[in-house]
């Protein structure tokens, strides 16, 4: 059985942290280079608890990333720093999954809306894959670049996309209201992120400006066959990882949370990583340290509208765990391999 | 002067607590009497920091506040203690301004779907007057019997009530996400409400059946003359004060945040507790210990839909702060009257 | 390799439920039956995230624990229980592993004092092996009875030993702060650990009287030699999972701090899972869902004193990942065996 | 009655905040002016409740507090910052209360070591008064500089000093834990304060290195006559505001828990702010917003120990309560004016 060597770029990040504690112990990889400038020079083994392989690597400067020797290189970076390492890396053979949005969204015009850049690696934008194997499996066969979905886009994505298909909803009029963990903010030398600031405090934020809302979209109607504009509004919660996703949805005639959860049997019934619950018993406690998915959904006929409920641990189902099994994907391997993790 | 003497019955629960901190420093109140099974006998001085003549009280047991001696008794007690104590007090000329739930609706009949119990006492619905300054303070003026709001619906009404009259936006297809802090549930012996459970989890709870709609769809109804049928979804997060609710509303025509900003304006342009920031700017930390509401509106044109955020204290604006702010507008004071306290 | 069969008593606690999560991938054991009143007919897998054959085991209620079937008990239950049940397990040719306090200390007339009963299996008592692999590892082998010990013990024993044994602190006139999360207190219904008494407080608490005292004591004196009484003092603070235990010692002669660190080097040099770092870097953190000690001592030599600091999982070093480690310095097999856990 | 005119110099910190919040409201003061860079321009009002005409005051920036028209300025700035401000404003004939420790040492041989710079202002030394008035009230009265105590001196000095002064334990082998909410820290834009690196974590720092150590002893001896050199462990906790302070003191003779509480009821029997209580009762939620501090003492008889416990609100009596509370003293007011805040 052949062992690939693996490499991350953005090792000191949350979700490099991550994807190094899954990739150190991953049966079919063999952990070959980190990158970061936070940590250059200290040895992983003194950042976080690992095998002993992986405990001797030294951190190097990410300036060296471009350079890497791996056949995978997973990039744990802002968008802008993966525009420029994946060319050279693919072009150089290496399998890149990249965790950032810059691979994303098939249509280049909504990168100047969104991200705020013009998206210049079109072909790129082209041959990516999005590495959400429950809803575009098959499109990750075989993948040399995939994108990892986004934290938020993972939760709401994969509570709509089944709904929608089903007809049982409308595609117009979708309200979620999304709350995250501190950790989906990144690593951060802020006042704004400060223990004192954000403990016992609450706050919506980028209200129908999130650049997950037009991967959501995609999403949907790459699987449903449609979407209308979703109102998308993110919060801020103290808690370090964790998203709940709650998305309001307008019923078309009568179904019942029976028949929705049908559709989602029908979509999810033998993923592994799914959990399919009655939607007041999804909790972010369930799910943290797993790359699970909780969901589930109510009717509320009084009002027309379904809430379907949907929770994932942001560094793992929404970045690092995610990343394993879209490449899991891309290689053909069981997908749950290097993925069961004691949660909790 | 007349300094009115005043009784708290539950005076050990979350709201009852407040209650007495507010009321023992309120310059036209003087404390009388505390009821509270749980500390009975104690000295209040021993449970929180209070002007002399407060901290010598000793709380009494909930079975003597049927006979008690004050002008003014509130209570912070579960609907159905209200409803056997509030006939009495009121026939022996005591006036009552009752926390919880047991005489906000007009229409007995909602009584039995969302409370659990035939409402017997239906000339007293008909009598309270619902304790909202800000969107019934003419229905206030001399009340007898003041039904204080629920927390959740103070802070929705609020932010909905404005926009719906204002016609800018549709009274149908409205979906609110509201957050609370653990508080809400009051206090309680319970694994559930555990530090351990609770401490970074997130979760939904009672999907389209929380006892607030009704009572949010009629104090909508009452101001903006329509309101219909609400989908609302509570969240219980980690901290222990606040309530953040975001509410999605449908555009009607193109109205910009700045036309739903002027209804905001319209409404409570003089109101003292009430603050008008942008959307984004809402947040827990800056209402907690006060008795303000924040609010703010957001347009997302791309999906035709306005975000109204709004924050409260859910013991203070949510319940004891406005409590004693119902009071002064029933008795024609400057609602303002002990309660500049200093928040944060 | 035969693999040993298993079985968890008291499965649904904080330390039940770790042990389940590591006995379920522990590759020499094979989980066989969990007992728990709480879950009783409850699937393992709808409680927590476990490998196919473990996520299948039925909660059993707790009576039906005497008569369990497997080669190896562990017990994650009070005193009173472990004292009723390991008598007729043990006679049974049952090994077990008690994570209470029913078998810990060698001196029967420790128990009314400190535990508050009279101990009548002293014969239990003569054979149970302490379970701290680090400190009394030669005991352990083929323990048929195994004491696991106390969290705070744990943290505060590994502490002090080595340092009383080198002689350069004295062995009277130690003084312990120790800090920790509220999962140490169980699993509770009660006010007291609900979430809004907790968040935000800080308090110490069992002064002086702490049952894990006489415990310290005798792990002390039995690896150094000699210990004078203690004086501990336990803290309650606002986190899950964790314990810091910060001693003063009162230096003998002039030592420094790199003599000191010899001393654990001497003692710990070859654990695997001690980490041996500069007194300020040693945080729960880093030591939070692995089985790992981290370990630091400074001098004061100003104030004649050295601290040592010492941290901890509570439900893993502190309680099962410990009983795992027992196990095996039992069995004879290499302790780290099903500990490589990700942290975290 | 003659209303002083005040000022705040940082006024956007947390104790120049909570300074804010009490000086708009004090029966004897006006606030004037404040000065921050952080917020210069902006309405004070805007950033927390206040009364009108302190809400409608701008911060100023910071370097035009060095000609600031007030009668009293309160320097909530860095040690050199107010080492900087204060001689000239005293030139000017401003009273100056420092909340920074530039004033605190009456040696200034104890600069350069604990501060790290050389202190060049030893007439000021001279002349400034230790602004903790359950300990040293007489030497307040009608001080131009009060150098207001640090955090956690206030919370170990007032534990340690009646008794040591009793004689019931010895003034050497002092050993004190003291655990601080992260607010003690200030305002940060730091990864180290960041809600992730902090929340569900605990450490111990500056082991036997705090700048408080000497004021602890300078204060102490002062009160008692003497005192050893103390060990001392500050802890950072997960918790925004409070100081939990645990002292360890050996016993002189057979001293009982009763003797050592009339030790405390001899000094601080009289005093408005202080609370005895059994000292497993000392807890940081009952101080935390007011000025109190809270006290008890344990003893250990076997381990021949007392064990002290205090909590206090480090941004209030351990900063901006206590300020105004000193300021009172000085000044000959009621030292509670201004102070009766409702806590929780």
């Amino acid at each position: 059985m052949h062992i690939h060597s693996v490499a991350v770029v953005g090792a000191s990040g949350y979700s490099g942290l991550e994807l190094t504690r899954y990739l150190a112990r991953h049966p079919r990889l063999r952990l070959a280079s980190l990158y970061s400038d936070r940590w250059a020079g200290e040895a992983a083994g003194d950042r976080l608890p690992l095998p002993a392989h992986a405990a001797a690597l030294r951190y190097a400067p990410q300036a060296e990333a471009a350079a890497l020797e791996a056949e995978i290189a997973f990039l744990a970076t802002p968008a802008e720093v993966s525009l420029e390492l994946a060319p050279g890396l693919l072009a150089r053979g290496v399998r890149v999954v990249d965790v950032s949005g810059a691979f994303r969204l098939e249509d280049p015009a909504l990168y100047p809306p969104w991200y705020g850049f013009e998206h210049r690696a079109r072909d790129l934008l082209a041959e990516a894959r999005y590495g959400l194997p429950e809803l575009e499996r098959a499109r990750l066969r075989e993948a040399r670049l995939v994108a990892n979905p986004g934290c938020y886009a993972t939760a709401t994505a994969m509570a709509l996309a089944p709904l929608v298909k089903s007809g049982l909803v409308r595609a117009e009029g979708i309200a979620v209201a999304a709350l995250s963990g501190v950790s989906g903010a990144g690593r951060r030398a802020s006042e704004d992120y400060s223990f004192c600031e954000i403990d016992e405090d609450l706050r919506a934020y980028r209200l129908g400006r999130h650049q997950h809302v037009p991967e959501i979209e995609q999403t949907v109607r790459r699987f449903a066959g449609r979407c209308g504009p979703i109102s998308f509004t993110p919060h801020l919660v103290p808690i370090r990882r964790g998203i709940l996703a709650t998305c309001a949805l307008r019923l078309e005639g009568g179904a019942s949370a029976a028949d929705l959860g049908a559709a989602y049997r029908e979509a999810y019934g033998a993923e592994p990583f799914v959990r399919l619950l009655p939607a007041e018993k999804v909790a972010v406690k369930d799910v943290v340290r797993t790359n699970r998915v909780h969901l589930g959904v109510a009717v509320d006929a009084r009002a027309g509208t379904a809430i379907a409920v949907s929770a994932i641990d942001n560094l793992v189902k929404g970045a690092a765990g995610q990343a394993v099994q879209a490449l899991g994907a891309a290689m053909g391997w069981d997908e749950t391999l290097g993925l069961d993790l004691v949660g909790g």
